[in-house]
C-alpha cells in the first residue's frame, strides 16, 4: 500500500495539497465542511504527518511574543526596540503582551500562548511571580523561551541579564564615597532576582567600606502599588534618623523619591543624595539631573532576540544553557553631588 | 425528536454545557480527547449551531490588536493602560504592534492582521502614512477598526480624539500672553491630522492677537529622525532672528528643545519659553518644569476600546459614525514663566 501523505489525501478528495495541509492545521481559511472531509479521510487512511512537515508547521506563525511587566518604563521601550531590530531582519512580527506586574495576567497570557500562536517567547517576569509552572508548561509544549533582565533563576532557560550584583555594589560604593552613611535601598520586589542581586551588591559595598548594614533601610516596595510606595518612601524620609542617600532599584522609585523630597522640602543632593537604575531619556534634564546606573537596554533586547532566533532556526544545540551577561554603566550627575 | 442543542450534547456526554461549548469553539482549555468526543457526537446527532452561537464563534480569538507608532512616549503607554482596563473586563487579550513611525511597517502589520488573528483593531497612525488603502482593505475583511488620536480623516471610521485645534490655540495664546512674539511651531509630521490641527489653532491664536504668522517659524520635523530634528531645532535657535517661544506638538520635540537650549546656553524661560504636548511623568521634575498640554491618554484608550467592544459585541448600529472628542488640559509650569 502506498504511503498516505498529503498528496494522496489531496488526490482522493480532489483538493489542492495546500488546502489539505491547511485543513489539517485547522486553518480558518478552510470551510468546516472541507475540514471534516479531510479529517475523516485522514483518520480512515491512518494518515501520519511526517516530522519535517510537522516541524515546519510549528514555525508557521512568523511571530514572536514579548511578555513584559509594563511599558511606561524606558528600559522596556528600548529593549523592545532592540528585539524588533532583529525580528525585522528575520521577517518576524513582534507581539507585545503586558502583565502589569501581575502574576494572574502572566499566567493568563502563558495559557493563551499555549495555543501555538507564536514561534518563540521573550519574557521579563512580573514582580508578583514566584511560581514558574506556567512557563515550564509553555516550554514543554515546545515553545522556546528566552528570559531577559527579570529572569527565573530556578528554571533552566536561556537568558540575557546585566551584571546586577556588580552594579548594585558600584552604586552603593559611589554613594558612600560621596559621604552617605545611611543609604536606603528601594527594592521593587523580593521575588525578582534583579532586585535581590542589586541589594546583595549594596550590602557588599557596606562590608567593603566597613559600614554596618541596617536592614531597616531596605524598603520592600510593591511592583504595582505606586501610591503605597510613595507613602512608604515619605515615611522613611520623615523618620528622625532618616537616610542621607537613596538607591532606587528601578526608575519609577527614583522619580517617587524626587517627589517625596519635594513634598518634605528635602534638598537633593544636599540633604539626600539619590541614585537609581534608569534608562530615563530625561535623566539629564531633571532638577537636579539624576545619577543613574544605566543598563544597555537596546543591546539586551537585541541579544535576547538573537538567542531566540538561533533556536527557532535550529542553530543552537544547548539552548537552555545559553546565558549572556552585559554590563551596566554608572552615569554620575548632580543628584549625588 | 428533541432539538439537538448544547444542553443535549452535554447531557449525553456527561459534560458541562460550557465544556461542550468550548470544545466546539476549539478552545485550548479543552483536551483533544474531549474535543473529539464532542465533535463525534455533534456530527452523529446532526447538531446545527444556532446563528447566535455561530456569531460568537466568529469572535473566538478573544484578542484585539493595538497598532501604535512608538512606546517610548507616555501618551501611548497610558492609552494602552486604558485599553487594557476595558479588555481585561471583557476577558480579551491585547496584542501591541509597533510601526516605529514607518508606513512600510504599518502596511506589513495590516496584512499580517488580515489573517484573522484578532477580533478588532485600535490604530494610531504612523507619521509617514499618507495612503490608507491597507486599512480600508482590513476594514473590508470585516475587522472593526477604531482610530485614536492619530486618525485618518479620509476614512469613514470610528474615532476617539482630543480637541487639538482648541488646545493648539490655547497653547499659543498662553505663550503670547507670556510675552512671546516669535513662536516656533514644531510639527511632528505634515501627514498627521493632530499636527495640522494643533498648528491651525496656533495660527488662529496669532490672528486673535493681531500678530503676523511667520511660516518660517514652522519646523516640519520628521517622525523618526531624532538626530535630524535635533539639528533642525539647533539651526532654528541659532538664527539671528531666533524664536522667543517654542510650541512642540509632541513630547519628544519638547525634550529636544531643552537639549538644544542647553547646548546653545539659552535659558528657559528667560530667553526662550517652551511648551509641549506631553504626558511625561517627569514634566514637573524637569529643569525647569515643563508647561504642557496634557491629553487624557488613559481615557482616550478606554473610550476607544469601549467603542470597539460595542461593535465586537454587535451593540453598535452605526459604528463608522461613532466619534468622540475629549478635552486636553493646559498645565502651566516654569518653562513659560
Amino acid at each position: 500500500m502506498a504511503t498516505v501523505d498529503l498528496k494522496r489525501l489531496a488526490k482522493e478528495l480532489n483538493l489542492a495539497v495546500s488546502t489539505v495541509s491547511r485543513a489539517l492545521r485547522d486553518s480558518y481559511e478552510i470551510s468546516a465542511e472541507t475540514k471534516q472531509r479531510v479529517f475523516e479521510l485522514a483518520r480512515k487512511l491512518n494518515y501520519v504527518p511526517n516530522p519535517y512537515a510537522s516541524s515546519l508547521r510549528k514555525h508557521k506563525s512568523k511571530t514572536i511574543a514579548v511578555v513584559i511587566p509594563e511599558i511606561a518604563n524606558n528600559f522596556f521601550a528600548l529593549a523592545i526596540n532592540g528585539i524588533e531590530s532583529i525580528a525585522q531582519e528575520k521577517g518576524y512580527h513582534v507581539l507585545i503582551y503586558l502583565t502589569h506586574e501581575q502574576y494572574a495576567r502572566e499566567l493568563s497570557i502563558s495559557r493563551h500562548l499555549q495555543s501555538g500562536r507564536v514561534d518563540g517567547l521573550l519574557v521579563s517576569l512580573s514582580g508578583e511571580t514566584n511560581n514558574y509552572d506556567h512557563l515550564q508548561e509553555l516550554k514543554q509544549t515546545g515553545v522556546p523561551i528566552v528570559f531577559f533582565d527579570r529572569i527565573c533563576e530556578s528554571l533552566n532557560s536561556a537568558r540575557v541579564i546585566t551584571n546586577d550584583f556588580e552594579s548594585g555594589m558600584k552604586a552603593a560604593d559611589h554613594l558612600i564615597e560621596r559621604g552617605c552613611r545611611r543609604i536606603a535601598y528601594l527594592s521593587i520586589s523580593h521575588n525578582l532576582s534583579i532586585a535581590n542581586k542589586r541589594m546583595d551588591g549594596y550590602i557588599r559595598a557596606h562590608e567593603k567600606h566597613g559600614l554596618p548594614f541596617d536592614p531597616k533601610l531596605v524598603l520592600q516596595c510593591s511592583a504595582n502599588d505606586n501610591d503605597g510606595n510613595y507613602k512608604a518612601i515619605l515615611n522613611l524620609l520623615k523618620k528622625k534618623n532618616r537616610p542621607d542617600g537613596i538607591f532606587a532599584s528601578v526608575e519609577k522609585l527614583a522619580i517617587l523619591s524626587y517627589q517625596a523630597c519635594d513634598e518634605l522640602k528635602l534638598r537633593i543632593p544636599e540633604d539626600v543624595k539619590v541614585l537609581g537604575f534608569s534608562n530615563l531619556e530625561t535623566a539629564a534634564w531633571l532638577n537636579p539631573s539624576l545619577t543613574t546606573i544605566t543598563q544597555p537596554a537596546f543591546e539586551i533586547g537585541k541579544e535576547a532576540a538573537a538567542l531566540l532566533f538561533k533556536t527557532i532556526e535550529k542553530k543552537s544545540m544547548n539552548f537552555s544553557e545559553e546565558k549572556l551577561v552585559l554590563n551596566s554603566t554608572l552615569i554620575v550627575r548632580n543628584s549625588t553631588k
